[in-house]
């Protein structure tokens, strides 16, 4: 089956709102097996709302109508949906009473206006909407001869998610041929995109039957695979056979399986070594300590760190020598190791991380161009410096440095 | 004059990808006073973007069809734009020798595909595309009877808005009757979006002429207004004026008029006062300083800092007496205190800025509940302490946290 979404809403018109909520529902779709093959964003104007609605139903089976239920007057999708299918709109007064308890219970008056939320279109079912006042609605019927069903769901995902979950997925699954999907994302890093497709096109191409994207961000690479079949088992079987291919081929450039983030997958390592890291950053100015911290209960593994932005601080919090810098420069292989053993001693952790570059856009030189990084990383054994030239703007040389620092982490504890 | 935008693109339909070039071309359509009413999103099919093109031409005059330009077979837009209008798609053998030509430069032999590229639709302007080979095309003509102008538009934004600039800004211009646009962005620092929307709701009411849209995050919201006229100054006036009422009212909660974020205003304060700062972070571990060198030149204010995560590196690195930690806890007015005052004198700064709290969802106590958080600023003749109770997640207590310990910066420096 096909779906066709219609998100509702002025704001998704102006130059600063993006439409995310469309991708929650598209995954929970998909999961049924059905395709959305249009989506359509629409301002808070009855005509416009109207005139999607009918050209949705030209063209899918499945109409997904999101936002545009709230109590204001801009809020039409119940007017222009009834208007398109040529329905009665009914007020329903037990509903009404139930909104003017719902208020009460809260010691407040309900605005007049909020009865607007009880106007049911004739012959929808009522979709009870557990975290706010504006039900959804599930119409379903023949237009032009076919079997069409088409629903309003509330617009705010708080309100939309559990809506779904709780009152559509079941209702859907009932309508729609028995089929499964499986899923599979394999995540990659510091390989580029071309490379990556390269060495895997000729793997996935053989496998028609699982879907194959790949989407590529700065230092990280996703892989998702997804199929679909009659039994949850075959599908799950093709997918798992083509990402056992692909980890082959990749090998260790693979830093997840299952989904994980980087420094979820670093922090994992870290606790199952019992290992505690810290950190010495300079261009990336505090990025790669944000990001290990990002995960709840880091304070098990990261013992801390010291953002060292000038030459002096180099020296007072990571202990390295005034000398050392003089002779080979703030950014150069022997400042990073000596700021990743200088930080781990300070900070009493068995790994220290350090990282020193230009992040540009000025302060480059012919001998120390920006984009040029270097990544220390040291234990109680040994140090590895990794030289790397990044491209792109500020942000990017800053988030890939992060990254080859967190993937040399990932390396050593693997 | 009304738009619509028809993005192609099969990723875009599944859960992974949000369209974000639609708000560069929204913004641009908007300067020149037309509005986007509809906004499509097909995949790569033939049929389907045929399909959305003919439906766009019912609903507005102005259609842009942005992505499918590529040299793939899943490159369609030409085709289905031709198809739907009925127009022949010829090779421009021309374009083809040039191509083959940019190819050869880059000592590359072109593949077969990329000819494709240089099919033009009859009667279409090509519009040169100055960072790739797929270049955009402009048809105009007459549609049941209305004038109306299509666009083929290239997908990628490096390509896109340069070309978007360079050859269709003008263009739309001299067809598009005169009228002017002025635009102004407020942003106003850790006011909750209900009680600034109560104290300026009245304000800005009253200016029907002006658009006022109120976007929130956390610990920031924008306001975001706008006013088309026929002469720019009438334009500009009115949204000044509006502006000056709400700055009157909000006063000092409002950071930046000009769209400037709250580190680039920080780093503007740091400069003109020939300040530094030094930051000492506990629970958000590196974000504030990630945050302050974001800013190209950060350098040049920015002392550095460190990511005191345990209590013994509250005291190596910043001085906490270990007594004081132990009498107060970690997460504690005075701690934060000692920590601004600490970190500045060991970083050589100016001011010295402190955060520490219980960033969740673990590790709260009823005495120190999850989202409470202690922010200190400190320079040579005093310092400060805020205490605040953040909601949300880990991510959103962090964010908030950082977000007031820059906005006390500002207010220290203003």
């Amino acid at each position: 089956m096909d779906a066709e979404i219609i998100a509702v809403g002025s704001e998704l018109l102006t130059p600063f709102r993006k439409d995310t909520n469309s991708l929650f529902l598209t995954k929970k779709l998909n999961e049924l097996g059905v395709e959305v093959i249009f989506k359509t964003l629409v301002g808070d104007r009855l005509e416009h709302i109207k005139n999607a609605v009918l050209q949705a139903l030209t063209r899918v089976d499945l109409v997904l109508i999101m936002g545009g239920l709230g109590p204001t007057e801009d809020d039409l999708s119940r007017e222009a949906v009834a208007g398109a299918l040529d329905l009665e709109l009914r007020r329903d007064n037990e509903f009404v009473a139930e909104l003017h308890k719902r208020f009460a219970s809260r010691r407040m008056a309900m605005p007049e206006n909020n009865a607007r939320q009880a106007d049911i279109i004739a012959g929808a079912i009522v979709l009870p909407n557990p975290r706010g006042t504006a039900p959804g609605q599930w119409i379903s019927g023949s237009f032009d001869g076919r079997e069409k069903i088409l629903m309003l769901l509330p617009g705010p995902p708080h309100e939309l998610e559990p809506l779904f979950e709780q009152q559509v997925m079941d209702r859907l699954r009932q309508r729609i041929p028995q089929s499964f999907i499986a899923t599979r994302l394999l995540k990659v890093a510091m390989l580029p995109e071309s490379q990556l497709d390269s060495r895997i096109a000729p793997i996935y191409t053989r496998q028609p039957l699982v879907e194959t994207t790949i989407l590529a961000g700065p230092g990280a690479v996703e892989i998702h695979l997804r199929s679909r079949a009659d039994a949850l088992e075959t599908a799950q079987h093709r997918v798992d056979k083509l990402a056992g291919q692909i980890e082959d081929e990749l090998d260790d450039f693979i830093f997840s399986t299952q989904g994980e983030s980087l420094e979820q997958i670093v922090g994992y390592y870290l606790q199952m070594r019992g290992a505690s890291i810290a950190v010495a950053e300079s261009c990336t100015g505090g990025l790669i300590g944000e990001r290990i911290t990002s995960m709840s209960g880091s304070s098990r593994y990261f013992a801390g760190g010291a953002i060292v932005y000038s030459n002096e601080l180099k020296t007072e919090f990571a202990d390295v020598p005034a000398k050392l810098i003089k002779e080979h420069g703030a950014v150069s292989r022997e400042v990073a190791l000596s700021m990743a053993q200088g930080i781990r001693k300070r900070c009493h952790a068995s790994i220290g991380l350090a990282v020193t570059g230009v992040a540009g856009p000025t302060g480059g030189t012919p001998e120390k161009p920006v984009g040029l990084v270097f990544h220390a990383i040291a234990d109680d054994e040994s140090a590895d410096v990794v030289e790397r030239r990044f491209p792109g703007d500020r942000e990017r040389v800053r988030w890939w440095a992060s990254q080859q620092a967190l993937d040399m982490v990932r390396r050593k504890l693997m």
